[in-house]
């Protein structure tokens, strides 16, 4: 039997793995990505960490059956490009065929938020359920829908977007260029954003405090601390951001009914004031929650992990 | 070769047809649904509407290989049981098991709206797409989502409401108990419901003549009227409307990625006021519209026949 290995392409790092087939990473490298340089390079860069990692497993390039790469961006899968992936500024690179000039062992592609839901879905928390969305909140969020055990990648086959479905009309411009995004509403940044907002209008708020009287240096950490504190301005600030999140999740599972909601990012740990506050709110924000079952959310529980060893199982 | 019984189940009629293997049909019965009478009885008239439209058909029951019916309300497919249907005051019928006591033919259950959605996508205006959104705009907003050819019931199998998307954390209530739901900001109701509104904010607006003074007898019709003569208001209010349906549509396509959207419903009819400004506000509400394909849009070519066609091809 062979091995794979999963590659999870960011911003700043290369990070591949050899992966067993029960989901556990044997062997790891991770290398720079260099995202300014020609993506024919960091392509190349790919290829000798993946041969690195299987090395560093003790496993011979030949036992390798499939590399998987999880893309910061969209990708169209079937092809194995990249459409466009603006963190690395790649647009319209074919990957799986470069990948291949360098290594030439069969390679998928999909999104990063796809492979670390399918990691989560197959060997994470959420191992025992057939159909699954993980949604991750950091910058943006992130996140993909697993059907069956496989990636969905809707009719196309470019993956899903579960960051930017517009859940307020008249909300906060995205990066996007869209109004009122759900990353634009529940990730971290917007978290912090709100947070920001509410010192401003109240000068007792603890959270100034907390940042030192710096409001830049507010972050996900600096908002639960005040939240712990009792502060009431923050713990408004999360009550607000907790609605956006179980509205998306809410509407989320109205389309794909899964059996279970994974969330991951830095922000997940706090279970009472991010996940709890999420599992008393779905029933509200859920089509007929009354009626229908409201599945189980959980913490991601794979870490950064998820994307490598998701990777590693991409099917075609 | 045998033939298909589609039966679309409403609130006022039980409509059968049998259809040929074209998705033609050719013969039909209906009834009126008396959806007071206990589920037994509107079942027992649903077998007997079904062996008259194969006898309208010239068709022997014998030949007769299936019957799918769509209903008003959430299904379990598998099951073959509605789950709940308010409008007809079911709630945990087990359709398909009872439907069988009467006529013994293999029977299939599926919401209506992703029945006209199959039929749509089957042989109406989308039949050369495999990945096919339908949204039907009335009382709310139906429809459901076609992946390669076949209904997509989601992880639970209790299918998808497209109506139920946030759309407007702070917009109007909606009778499922949330807020701003897609079927709120974007239903022909909710298009009513703002003319209203600003007729009462301008009492020079056209739409107190169109309906002779009395705003109760506002309908879609009344607003295309003050439309087409060209009153600001109405076509403020249009022009929000469109914003609506184009930022929940385009949330639904970044999730499916569809090859074609479908708009069906009476006002779907309106290709300057409805189909043509959806086109055009799209590629804004859609993340990366200009990046990545934006799919056509086609109003619903089949009308009321869709939730009949599609029912008689649900497959399980």
């Amino acid at each position: 039997m062979g091995y794979c290995i999963g590659i999870d392409l960011g911003g700043t790092n290369i990070a591949a793995g050899c992966v067993d087939k029960d989901g556990r990473i044997i062997g790891r490298c991770s290398v720079p990505t260099g995202a300014h340089r020609p993506a024919e390079e960091v392509i190349s860069d790919m290829a000798d960490a993946a041969k690195k990692a299987a090395e560093n497993a003790g496993v011979s390039i030949e036992e390798v059956v499939h590399v998987g790469i999880g893309v910061p961006g969209t990708a169209n899968s079937s092809a194995r490009e990249v459409v466009f992936a603006p963190n690395i500024y790649w647009s319209d690179v074919k990957l799986g065929k470069i990948f291949r000039s360098f290594l030439d062992i069969p390679v998928s592609v999909a999104n990063d938020g796809d492979c670390a839901a399918l990691g989560e879905a197959l060997f994470g928390c959420a191992k025992d359920y057939e159909n699954v969305i993980l949604l991750t909140l950091g910058t943006g969020i992130g996140g993909g829908f697993i059907v069956d055990r496989k990636i969905f990648y809707g009719g196309t086959g470019l993956g899903t977007e579960p960051g930017h479905l517009t859940v307020n009309l008249n909300g906060e411009k995205c990066g996007c260029g869209k109004r009122g995004c759900f990353e634009t509403e529940a990730s971290c940044t917007a978290l912090i954003r709100e947070a920001r907002r509410a010192m401003h209008r109240d000068p007792s708020c603890l959270l100034w405090e907390e940042c030192g009287g710096n409001e830049d240096l507010v972050e996900g950490r600096t908002v639960f601390a005040a939240a712990r504190r009792g502060d009431a301005s923050t713990l408004a600030v999360l009550d607000r951001y907790t609605d956006a999140l179980a509205a998306g999740t809410g509407s989320l599972i109205g389309l794909f009914w899964p059996q279970a909601i994974i969330i991951g990012g830095g922000i997940s740990a706090e279970e009472e004031y991010i996940i709890e506050p999420l599992r008393r709110k779905l029933p509200q924000f859920l089509y007929a929650g009354d009626k229908l079952p409201v599945p189980p959310v959980f913490r991601a529980s794979l870490g950064n992990d998820a994307g490598i060893i998701g990777a590693a199982f991409i099917e075609d």
